[in-house]
């Protein structure tokens, strides 16, 4: 998605530990615009599929996935949300889930009542890196019966190991943008 | 605003403790048909303050500062985030909230990159209860030197102290459906 890339060329910030930011337009500062072309985005390479929810995690899918609901006929979109295992209650599904950016393990729980196996699901985040986050989200799919029909991310490093770690359990995964390798100066290269 | 009222009524539950749980359309599962209603009618309450930017906070709020965003012209939408007083760095403009659901402080935090003197705002959340998150938000924009414009909340507990609490601080608040009373057998009562 060249608008995306270049937004990410203009705006993307490299930190030392292999961490791209993107505040400025995607998960601190959101640009409203942008989110709708990647919600439309999103919906040109997953129309086919009929989805009858968007699943994401908090914070920052959620304004993912409200903007590509509106594409899929307004679905409900439900956000995972994380917390700590003690906090767990019985009418959960939860996964656990290894931050990349913070280095700690997180709990992705989604209530029961709002997965059920008659659920058709499109699996939507900002960031694939190793795949946690997906992996979790596809975990807590799996335990509620609901079928994956795919997964897709605004941002892949294809350097890293999640997309072929996702595609490997057998799902479609699009991805937005394909970083395929950043530099200490600040430069951001995208696959072809 | 009637429809919200009415799906308050439908969908709301009254958990002990007088918390309202609306997690199956407002803030864990989302309709967004129902958010872009919200959005459009704090356009339609807030449209003479011609505001640059909507300031929220994670994660309930993102998804109405979304909705209002594309009334408003696709202001940007900046959402704070919460995290402890521990990992604040220097960047960030930062108050404490205290969770009404959670009884807990938490640091709200914004980067001091997304708010300046030039910034006039419309502040927006889910819930008006003791204030504690509209507070913070508005002492962060005080901190950044940006003008607040006005106070949106999808819901108020008119018996709480929020919403004198902020009006008593000079600014205009708005609520879309005003909470008079809960009761033990579910019902909730909305003031006129």
């Amino acid at each position: 998605m060249k608008l995306l890339e270049e937004r990410i060329r203009k705006d993307g910030k490299v930190f030392p530990g292999d961490i791209l930011k993107v505040d400025s337009f995607l998960n601190h500062q959101v640009d409203i615009k942008l989110m709708d072309e990647i919600g439309k985005e999103f919906y040109r390479l997953f129309k086919d599929c009929d989805p009858t929810k968007i699943l994401t995690i908090e914070a920052s899918g959620i304004a993912i996935g409200q903007a590509a609901s509106r594409y899929f006929g307004f679905i409900p979109v439900v956000y995972a949300k994380k917390g700590d295992a003690a906090n767990l209650d019985s009418d959960l599904y939860s996964a656990k889930e290894r931050s990349y950016t913070r280095g700690v393990d997180y709990m992705v729980n989604v209530s029961k009542q709002y997965l059920s196996p008659e659920d058709r699901v499109l699996i939507l985040d900002d960031f694939l890196a190793n795949g946690e986050a997906m992996a979790a989200l596809i975990n807590i799919c799996e335990q509620a019966g609901a079928k994956v029909l795919g997964c897709g991310s605004v941002i892949c490093k294809t350097y890293q190991p999640g997309e072929k770690r996702i595609k490997d359990m057998g799902y479609k995964v699009e991805v937005l943008a394909r970083v395929k390798a950043m530099h200490d100066d600040g430069q951001i290269e995208f696959e072809d």
